[in-house]
């Protein structure tokens, strides 16, 4: 491997020739061995995304020549274009700060830009701090770009994993709206309702858990930049922070602004805890969907086999011909990453300390995490489980008909009391219910025929 | 103790003479020794609320005598008012759904219900199920006493108490809103800021988390009153439901109305998932404003010192005159107990199956327990700690003239490089920041004087 | 209400005349109205034991008067007799260092003990620091006495509770050990197996949590005692903690010993973070029995149905006749709890700071918390149903009878690929086993129904 | 890219040519296209000992040609070490038994061997079912795996980079045993220790950490192998479990033994649970050291600065010459990394049902990461940070003599009461403490220095 010598203020060392990278990065490569788990690109590209409205901003503000920007917003655009994904080599566990990453981000834009300038005959150089970081810290740059990747990974990816399961679900409650059969609480036999009406609930917790989502989204549009080092916007225009939200919103087509409190913006990180409480609330709903779509779907003999789902892979090293529920397991485990992650980022949002929360990265790797988890768990069990989901009609029949509950129809004619005597019986002589009924002597044959009809229940 | 005989379904039983609840309460009591932790109050009176708006209800809808319904709403207003709190024994370690203590409300009311109709010269008597739970079951009532309950335990408990802790904070943020001192990043010496703006960012915190919690509870106003058994609303009136949330929101001057989807309204409980993942936004935010005062007030000689914050009560059993920072703790416990609560109440809502969650008394439980901690926790440091914080102003002028970080004010004119340089000479040598700059002759005394003013950094 | 003036450091300020509490105490109550959770009155005991052990050897060591100590020694019983819990009122949310709640103790013990010095004709007085904390610090006897009600509650609670669980589970694991049922994984119909070896790893979860424990709560066996303030022992004899440890573990029949390193044990509660894991682990299997059962049991008619288990109570307010695997459903609620409460004290214990960690009451809360409610759980469990479960044979014969898996003992006579041609065919067309593997011309009658046996595959 | 056509049960589908996977792992590519988070490589090579293993064991039971057995012992080994990572493209949100990747390394070894054979002229082939994965099924070798994973993790990972971090604290504590300093407790200042004295108490938490790692880590000898799909061990030999344990063991040099009870070991996971309760109470205990390191290393100038700890990289991108505790940082992060895995596998762990728990490769995968991130993050802050900590003597001098908690000393003579006067007329009138002492006539200057001495009170 080959090497160029680069320095900082802790003076040279050797980075590899081929990387854009500079001094700060190899540190932090050389000092923070620790897992596999990189800052996510997401982060890098909505850093790429400040760097670039900066650089306008600041030659609008006089504060930076025109050429220099130029450089730095092309740089910017390869970066977000994923030219350079591999010069960004630095994991989460680093700085709290983010720092690390942030220099990072300068240092590939600084040594790209140069080339830039270069190839247009200039001999500038860009500084990663004077220039690339102009107005901006870590302390603002960093939050900002939290903030700007979770809105894309809510707005990008999990809302329309989201929508596209809901629909999905709502085709088939559609379908299935008047298809009657028996209802469970305690898991145990209860009163009628058609699979259509089952199936609604689900939908209605996607469509609940894409309103809390959105809804709590909102907070993440306020973006630190403008605050600098400690929140007072040292160093930086006035006009600094505002214009670089307004730039970075115009880009994406979102209305970012700056933060009403940059000291708080800083410091706290309520708003992602926030917004992935809203996340863990649509997971607990996944969770019971999936589960409620594997019991509904267990057997094939010995189950409750009022559903049929997708056979999509062999299901057992050992077990020929087993099929096995797998895309709702695959949902069930991201679930429980999901609240693993939610107690991951409320701690770490607990631990901020005077002017800065120092678990800056881990916070935004867990909610990205999450948000790439559920989405791509979402869409997978659209696509291999839940647009495949087929009634069982032969076991729904046989499950209605036998149920005892349809019993609860009689309280309003016969009370309470007697409609249990009723259910008792006929649980404990294996009868029908009008059997248990006429035998009490209860109620007339044709009474029951009147009261008990599943059709009027529902 | 004396005995009365009371039966159910499953035969007869002795309850306690003295008490007005029934047989099923009785069985609950005698098959669930588990704990001590009772079903809040507030949820008993919730679901007083509901019978009473049911009896009304039932009324207008020609289902139900008017003297009954009469009955039933004076012994509803009677338990609201406190007056049978001894009656309602029921842990929350009981069944998942809540039938046991909705069964208590019943039985309670039906014999209390009993005795005033006797009082009239009636000789009447009051069902627990055909009269009181009339038009209802558990499976609805319970999540819309759930609803109701964490309702108003936000509205009244948790956002006055964080007003007023709010309020204070603005204040103090407003009162040293000129007072300039050292900010701190990473734990380490960064450029100042006033103590203003660092308590402007607490109240801050509180703000947002008023705006979370203002915000996610309007998906409390739901209720699933009107799903009766498993959503279909089987053996309810077609308007019961909608009568009952208008009746409940009148008295309650709160805009309740029915569930969208009853299915989801009983097997789903993400909107307390949600709202809770407000509270913990809001926990997160107090664990780091009780330990940034604590931080700032620790000493009183070796320690940062630069606020004072009220002695309370002697703080050792062995050192003597020790003070210290109690309220800061307390409420960091509470922190760790919503922490805590969180997770239980995202696992539980999890587990619902088929059309009922059966994991309802715990996730109620738990959401209100963290109403109440968190909002006795804020008034009490509001009033034993936040309003008696002072500034200690020598301490606050020393650090801040010893820092060395204001020489990022020099970035703009020398550069990030040769600021660093100024900086790390005077740290190796003990020198001011002044001193090292021009013993390195970067600039002159009077640029330095101008440029590094800590009034202009803030 | 009839007040006294008593008098601290601080100065005075009035105290009910009817309670031996004394200043500090009432500061604490009036400083810290927070909720209503009381410190555990297994904590209260704990610190009357070292009170009691403590008074003993400073008599030992010649440093408190005989009369003195055994006027300590008999308040100090009088505590653990429970016939002063009304005079310890204070709540969890206080200091965190549990000092507030170790001087109620001091204080109560003081003033009673000083009634008995008076009692027997001496006009002395028991002072609270001076005489009943002699050698001793919050800061130690808060932490001994939070691992001796732990180590209590565990052994005199938990694995007594799980014992007796375990028992009835391997009773039932013999009584079922040869009726042969269908096994399932993924919830899908799978090789066969007994019902007693279904049963059979229950208890084994039972017996693994019981070596968790047990071998995990050795560790809370040291006791901080001796340390005094930060762990020097400073103003403590050297030989004051090892006598009180052994006292205590004389009293208690335990092996209580000194801890190894004093600084260690104020300031880290990694003990009983351990502890609680291994009860975590417990719940987790916990809640997998108590899913197992009801599943099991689910029905009647329209649910899997291989168990049947005791009828406890009317189910539902509606649904006449119902009944619900409600002890299940008040187990997998305790698990909850747990599961928070893991999360409640891993964070506390991770928040400790220089030489002690002062978020101790809220760990030993929700440690006492998670031991009763496993214990109680497991006892009202093993009660009111697992001694009750009894195997629904003709439902089990059906299943078994019925399964396409009992194919997986062809694979070593035929291979797993034409094993998995009979599973499909007989699955796709409705046929049994042997009428698809017939049909296929794979093997003969005669050797089907010689490997084919479910009593071989058990 | 070039394919070749490859089939199972389910059909046929195209492989990547280059690749020596096979139908089954290539359907669960295109089924679960969810996160990027690959199943670790610690659990394939823990399956390839698993197939060596079994197939020297087949050999020696007469099942399994030795020409086969000798093709998969050498596939085997060529997995393990690192030949075909590439070839285990499988994602952790898969099948929630783990078959599919037990099925990947079935498909690879059975491919590669058929390689092996050919090249010694064979033309038999190996077959991924019934030949590679013979006398198992994945309920048995993945669970096996996992133990195998979790165990070596533990022995090489984790407990090696305790040990180092330990040693250095033990040093580091030997080498400042004599330096006094001012104790700290609830952040106050408090009675006198050694800096040696504070860092043993770091020392003692690993060396709890490590005690309570190797104990419950035993629980993880247990495997599963043997129990096959449903743990009665249908289809291997009796004695293959026992044999295949104990060859793995030899050659792991680890006493690894067949699990107890073989239905506990394929539904239960309370032994990662518990084993990971235990990495918890470390991690806990390394986020308090993280904390205190780097609180006490605060300043450099308006912090406590008690330390002075390794400068290993510029520390801001704005502020020049700033210097932060990076390593305590990322220390803590892993730490809330922790405490989310933690949840991650309690639920997991709890939601087993039946005869399996499908939750195994989030499990395995959460239970590896902790380790990973515990051990690197532990060497990364032993050579970046602990190494190098070193005492700021003038600040610690100065801190200790200022100190008003030296009048502890005074309690055993002048009682409790007078040592706080003088406290607190010290604090209030900024004297010393002998200054307060002697204005108060409440002992000698003689007295006040024989007794107030810091070297008789650590």
């Amino acid at each position: 491997m080959e090497f160029r010598v680069e320095k900082d203020t802790f003076g040279e060392l050797r980075v590899p020739a081929d990387k854009y990278w500079g001094a700060q990065t190899q540190r932090s490569l050389q000092n923070f061995k620790i897992g596999g788990e990189k800052m996510p690109l997401e982060v890098i590209y909505a850093l790429a995304h400040i760097k670039k409205a900066a650089a306008k901003v600041n030659v609008e503000l006089g504060l930076l020549p025109k050429a220099k920007a130029d450089a730095i917003v092309r740089a910017a655009d390869e970066i977000m274009q994923g030219t350079y994904d591999e010069h960004f080599p630095l994991v989460v566990w680093q700085t709290g700060s983010g720092t690390q990453t942030n220099m990072n981000v300068n240092e590939v834009i600084s040594r790209r830009g140069g080339e830039l300038l270069r190839d247009n005959g200039s001999t500038a150089e860009i500084h990663p701090n004077d220039d690339v970081n102009k107005g901006q810290s870590s302390n603002d740059t960093f939050p900002s770009a939290m903030h700007i990747a979770a809105y894309l990974a809510v707005r990008q990816q999990v809302l329309p994993a989201l929508e596209q399961l809901k629909i999905t679900l709502e085709q088939k409650a559609d379908e299935y709206r008047s298809l009657i059969k028996i209802g469970r609480t305690h898991l145990q036999d209860a009163t009628p309702l058609t699979l259509g009406q089952e199936i609604s609930a689900w939908a209605a917790m996607l469509e609940k858990g894409k309103r809390f989502i959105e809804g709590s989204a909102q907070s993440l549009l306020e973006l630190a930049i403008g605050g600098t080092a400690v929140g007072t916007g040292l160093n930086a225009h006035p006009d600094f922070g505002a214009g670089v939200a307004r730039a970075i919103g115009e880009e994406l087509s979102t209305p970012f602004v700056p933060a009403e409190n940059k000291f708080h913006a800083l410091t706290s990180h309520d708003q992602l805890v926030h917004v992935h409480g809203a996340l863990k609330a649509l997971a607990g709903d996944l969770m019971k969907i999936a589960n409620d779509v594997r019991f509904l779907a267990s057997g094939p003999r010995s189950g409750i086999g009022e559903l049929l789902i997708p056979e999509n892979e062999p299901g057992s090293s050992i077990m020929p011909g087993k099929v096995n529920p797998t895309q709702s397991e695959a949902m069930t485990m991201v679930v429980c990453q999901v609240l693993g992650n939610d107690v991951t980022i409320g701690v770490a949002a607990s631990q901020g300390n005077f002017q800065l929360n120092v678990f800056k990265p881990v916070i935004i790797h867990s909610f990205l995490q999450s948000c790439r988890l559920l989405a791509d768990a979402m869409l997978s069990f659209e696509e291999h489980c839940a647009r495949g989901i087929m009634a069982n009609e032969p076991v729904i029949h046989r499950n209605l008909h036998n149920s005892l509950m349809l019993v609860t129809a009689l309280n309003p004619h016969i009370g309470y009391e007697k409609a249990a005597q009723i259910a008792k019986l006929a649980h404990k002589e294996g009868l029908t219910l009008k059997e248990a009924a006429l035998k009490l002597k209860l109620l007339t044959e044709e009474e029951f025929d009147r009261w008990v009809r599943p059709e009027n229940m529902v």
